[in-house]
């Protein structure tokens, strides 16, 4: 399958090497670690053991890569500006597009310019870093969960998934894309948002009985917002309880968001809080504490 | 009057001046500032009028000052378990006590631990900073609300803010202290918080819109918790409004908690935001987004 990697950060370079190990045909899109990945090939360090791609089909521009059958989208969501003129140029009538970007609103976007029929969307439970100019680090889990945009009963996803599966990606496809969706952000909006904006990793929020407190308040009302959304079958209340202790065992961890503002990086407060904000207000329902930590994220985000 | 003034900070040094200015008899309780006000006095640089007062009587033990008609308690209310090793020695059966100190719950201690019909409390709207030992800068205000903790039609009250008003503090006595203090409050949650919470003054906030959404918001929690407190008359909901265009025309302007967060001084979290989210569940009112707050900022406080 002739695959284009559009967004070749951390997300992007990790799969897309999978997939070309797995014998697929792989077009990076790149631009910063261009010269050293054309010059070098690419090289993962992963827990599930190193590897070296010597050989990378390495483009500067779209245009050069032609049409592809799969376009993966691994941009950072504050560049979904760029989205038409990075993948107009990749488009046949075939052609399939799959976002693994964080939060909501990304199919969307893309369903808008390139019609809702060719997107899909995963979820991507990946702990992974950017090393020095063409190295990857993948430093924990790697799961994907792929579905539909508006598609029904479709074999293409599970395809797809089968596909990603015999290039030793851990994948698995949903018939309920927006459930997944939603139940990463059970975990990404208060996670992310109180470590960034107290740049404090998630160990230490929990060990605060108050704070504990508010990170399951923030899944509460997550939930409630998530099951407003049409789902095929609504996310319990214990799912908030499920992922303290969930989170209780990753030790030590800082989310991607505050190592965005750490690194002064444009933090994703679009797609993992305004828009489902917009969603659940769509549906009638506040998430008070939501609003409030975006507001104040934001506000952190505020030149000096 | 003799007066003795327990917690010499900025507030307390600076009205213990005026007070002593003024022609009253006051006996100045220190320990940071003793050596340079024994020795040299105490200098007051004033946007009034700076001026030094020579002779100062500074003690260092409470008992060395004996009794007193007035002990003025300036602590900060991280101090309040000293109140009875400090204050005990200065009483006698008339002694009465003013707090001017910060937030909820002061006059309810002192009153716990020596009687509640000696209590008075006042809310000081001032804006000073200590300076170097042995002087203290007056920024702004200086405005004293007064008030009986439980007597009533009292003209002891009255008494006392004839005083100060002698002594040249802009002075007013109260039949509603409760509501003077929670005035306060609707100012002080927010502002400090926020400021403190984001290390950013207050024009910076007001800046926002949704940040100054959130701030009229935490104001309206404040103002429905206020009025379940039996006030002699409700603060109008339209009092959100007059305090952020005050606040807008205070320009840019470092809120006390903001301060002390960044000179890793403890935060007066207790009696400025955890009293008074008690004194609102008690009536059945919760404040999610002060309650958030609070939270915040005492994960904020937690040492690395």
């Amino acid at each position: 399958m002739k695959i284009a990697i559009v967004g070749s950060g951390a997300l992007g370079l990790y799969y897309g090497a999978l997939l070309q190990r797995g014998g697929e045909d792989v077009h990076f899109l790149l631009r910063s670690d261009y010269d050293a990945i054309s010059r070098d090939g690419l090289r993962v360090f992963s827990l599930n053991g190193d590897f070296h791609l010597a050989q990378i089909k390495a483009y500067r521009e779209s245009a050069d890569i032609g049409t592809v059958d799969l376009v993966l989208v691994g941009l950072k969501t504050g560049a979904n500006s760029m989205f038409s003129p990075l993948i107009s140029p990749l488009l046949h009538d075939q052609t399939q597009i799959l976002t693994l970007q964080n939060g909501l609103g990304n199919e969307e976007a893309l369903a808008e310019l390139f019609g809702a029929e060719r997107i899909l969307g995963g979820v991507a439970f990946l702990c992974s870093n950017r090393g020095r100019p063409g190295s990857v680090h993948h430093l924990g889990a790697g799961r994907v969960v792929m579905g539909e945009h508006v598609r029904v009963n479709d074999e293409r996803v599970q395809t797809l998934a089968a596909l990603f599966r015999h290039c030793t990606v851990d994948c698995r496809s949903t018939d309920d894309l927006t459930k997944s969706r939603w139940e990463k952000l059970v975990w990404n909006i208060p996670f992310n948002g109180l470590s960034a904006l107290l740049l404090q990793s998630v160990d230490r929020l929990l060990a605060v009985p108050a704070t504990r407190t508010l990170l399951a308040d923030i899944m509460g009302e997550v939930i409630e917002a998530a099951n407003g959304q049409n789902l095929r079958s609504p996310i319990p209340a214990e799912y908030a309880e499920t992922m303290l202790t969930f989170t209780d065992n990753m030790g030590v961890y800082k989310p991607s968001m505050q190592i965005d503002r750490e690194e002064a990086r444009e933090m994703e407060l679009g797609a993992i809080f305004r828009t489902p904000l917009e969603f659940g207000q769509r549906q009638g329902i506040a998430m008070a504490r939501v609003e409030m930590l975006a507001t104040l994220l934001e506000q952190a985000e505020q030149r000096q």
